[in-house]
């Protein structure tokens, strides 16, 4: 299936905010969409079900599958923007029609649990996507990260990232679609059909909030499955409070080891310390989709498409 | 594949006691070895990497991988017990040659991480096993369930077991082979080639240390992907130390309510409540890939044959 990439932003551009996960924090996402407001001008709409709470649910199945549906169908959305993560969208996919993403892209924005979502929009609709930050994450993310966001909203080339402090595990260069996604929930599709097809592709891989055993354990699943055969390059994020609890094993490796460990299975070039994730102010934005490049020794990711097609003159 | 049923336990048995997963706590596993020495006198083996620690393994994949082969192999050994879980087994359950086991069928005994031992003996080498207590839960367990354990290792038929404080979700009465695992190593299984086919089949499952939404993810993964297609019914063990914690989510969803919710989607009979899992004194043995019945409205799961085969006379 080609990869059609959606429309860049322009100028009077509608924004949709959707809740397709855990309940969303009123606060947070209000002060990130002030700041939204001020980088993105144009007309904002929001899901019916946004501030509803069901559990660790913004709302049940029926609601926040509906609005999805709704908003991925409704052909005067330019973009669809995740509110925030936590739990949720595995359980509405495999009920969400990818025909009219198909037929229409738009472009969709969130991380963590909505890379689950993104990974849909790819291996279901053929539609390439944003990862990146999510309306709560906005108020605290650090202006230059901010400012790469807008650009890859805006359709224009993105600048490549460089790692920080990471690790390279094995050198090289390599190129390859880029597929983007939180470590347990990219697991959490094995089997099912929103699992990304990543042969030929670059993986970029986050994780925040899980021990290293259990890094390990979806790391080993992914490996085991054949999740992972054709992958060219991987780009890990970071790894946010992955630390092993104070009472937990003190002989326990580091989250960022048991990635070099387990990775090391897959002989290629692998790069750790991306600057996207979790981390309150820090989260690039990462074109799914499009072609990358992954330079190793120089631990940069080159992107070289941008994430949205540029708009015509019409 | 016919499933073979090994050779019940004589009077003088030799046990080896392995350690596929984490680290073995010392003074745990001898007091369980004491108390089992005692109920099940034979002659006692041990794995040589049971007391290794390679942060949470007992022993690198090599040395864990090395000694249980070579316990399957060995005709002299009747039984293979699990000195403890954590995490590990999945690590090297993808070179781990099941022809020997098939070839000369033993008692594998253990649960939580250790069913996806037991899950890949039923589905690779088509060998019934037993789920219950791990040597490091032996020196706790109430003495019913002792007895319980050691009449199914002796080929004895195993009474029924009945579901304490549980709830029946839906009523009916369903025969299938019993199929037992934890939750979250089951899910660790999907996509891998040692999942246990589960068309036809009971389905126990017991959980530990999960929240609600990540029990959710589990079950949402194992519906979705289609590994549940063709399950008769599901018997829900424990839920230990499940609960939302202190400063989690006050509205969540209980465990239990999240099984029976997504359980619900089956269509099958599922009764919570019954005495396996991670209780430190309840841990009843189940034979895996034995006939069983589930009588949901007396909340009872009854065994049709027992786990090993009967000695004969010679």
């Amino acid at each position: 299936m080609k990869i059609l990439r959606p429309p860049a932003l322009g100028a009077s551009a509608r924004i949709h905010v959707v809740a397709t996960s855990g309940p969303v924090p009123r606060d947070r996402v209000e002060a990130g969409l002030a700041r939204l407001r001020t980088l993105l001008p144009g007309t904002y709409t929001f899901a019916p079900n946004l501030w509803e709470r069901d559990g660790f649910l913004a709302g049940d199945d029926a609601s926040r599958l509906r609005a999805l549906q709704d908003a991925l169908a409704d052909p005067s959305i330019d973009a669809i923007l995740c509110a925030r993560g936590g739990y949720g969208a595995t359980r509405i996919l495999p009920t969400l029609d990818p025909k009219r993403l198909r037929a229409a892209p738009k472009l969709l924005l969130g991380f963590s649990d909505f890379s689950a979502v993104l990974a849909w929009a790819l291996e279901r609709a053929g539609v390439a996507s944003v990862h990146g930050p999510v309306v709560a994450q906005l108020a605290t993310l650090h202006d230059d990260d901010a400012d790469h966001l807008i650009a890859l909203l805006r359709g224009e080339d993105p600048p490549a990232i460089a790692a920080e402090e990471g690790a390279v595990l094995r050198g090289g260069r390599v190129a390859g679609r880029l597929v983007a996604a939180n470590l347990e929930v990219l697991r959490a599709l094995v089997g099912t059909a929103a699992f990304p097809s990543l042969d030929g592709a670059i993986l970029a891989l986050e994780e925040t909030s899980e021990r290293p055993y259990r890094i390990d354990r979806a790391l080993t699943q992914l490996l085991t499955s054949g999740s992972l055969r054709g992958v060219r390059g991987v780009a890990v994020g970071q790894l946010t409070a992955c630390e092993e609890p104070a009472d937990g094993n003190p002989d326990a490796p580091s989250a960022h080891a048991v990635f070099l460990e387990r990775l090391g299975a897959l002989g290629v070039p692998v790069v750790t310390g991306f600057p996207f994730g979790h981390h309150p102010q820090r989260n690039l934005a990462l074109p799914v989709g499009a072609l990358a490049e992954l330079v190793a020794d120089d631990g940069a990711l080159y992107f070289l498409e941008p994430a949205a097609a540029a708009r015509g003159p019409n």
